[in-house]
């Protein structure tokens, strides 16, 4: 099962390729997709939605899973960083992806397995599930391998549920 | 000047075009698009991505305005709106119109000419303005209409203003 995982955002969005094997993970590639504060809002959409589009083509990933956005306070940044979040979900639902949601308390449960872990146990367990050799570099490209590794987990295990039925 | 003006949302999008001829408006047809509750999220925004598409190569406007979103507490709602709002401003871009952003207070002001004015002052004026027969029906189609004459009346004054210099 081939896992494309989304930290998104409007600035920064973090991306990973993971193959889930029965019991182990591989890592394709991870990174992320910039765009400037010098642009236009829609053409940032722009970019986004074609990077991701360009992503899935090149490696043909079955599954999509994208981190749920929370915000406290600023509404403006939930709109802006919202409007990214939806470009992203439709370019993987245009390209007949299942999408997958997860929520921050998700993704370190399924990867620390503990809710309340901090961002360097996360990307201690991140390196070590996937056999790197340092922790990945940016944030969110770390973040889109944890995600990534959530779904792989969630799903086997959903997957393994449905069988039992 | 043919212009798609848009009342942003999830549940319910208000949609009008409308021919800017030098000094009156022609309306070609305005109405809702609605996605089901029943629905999840990103179905819903395939389905305004679809829609909005299916206007733009029906009508073939020129240009795009979208109405900007305001939410005061409910950041949830934001970033389900924002969401929404993404797809509808990324269908506009990835059809080469130009896409205009205009907040409640400008079309307010547009429209009746003072930005505090109330729904049904907008919605008379937008009746009058139009030499509609009665005021359009639903709320979100007046509100789409009312977009379009703020961004006629908009870009009138500026494409004055840039033959002056």
């Amino acid at each position: 099962m081939r896992i494309l995982g989304i930290d998104p955002g409007l600035a920064t969005i973090g991306y990973a390729l993971v193959d889930k094997e029965t019991n182990h993970f591989e890592v394709l590639e991870y990174g992320v997709i910039k765009t400037s504060a010098d642009k236009d809002d829609i053409e940032r959409l722009e970019i986004i939605h074609r990077n991701i589009e360009a992503l899935i083509k090149e490696f043909e990933p079955e599954q999509m899973a994208v981190e749920e956005l929370f915000f406290n306070k600023n509404v403006k940044t939930a709109i802006a960083v919202g409007q990214a979040r939806g470009v992203i979900l439709l370019a993987g639902s245009q390209a007949g992806l299942k999408v997958a949601e997860y929520t921050p308390l998700q993704i370190k449960q399924a990867v620390v397995g503990y809710g309340r872990a901090d961002k360097m146990q996360v990307q201690q367990m991140v390196k070590s599930l996937l056999n790197l050799s340092e922790i990945p570099r940016p944030d969110d490209a770390a973040d889109a391998l944890a995600i990534s590794i959530c779904h792989g987990h969630v799903y086997s295990a959903h997957s393994g549920w449905e069988e039992r039925l």
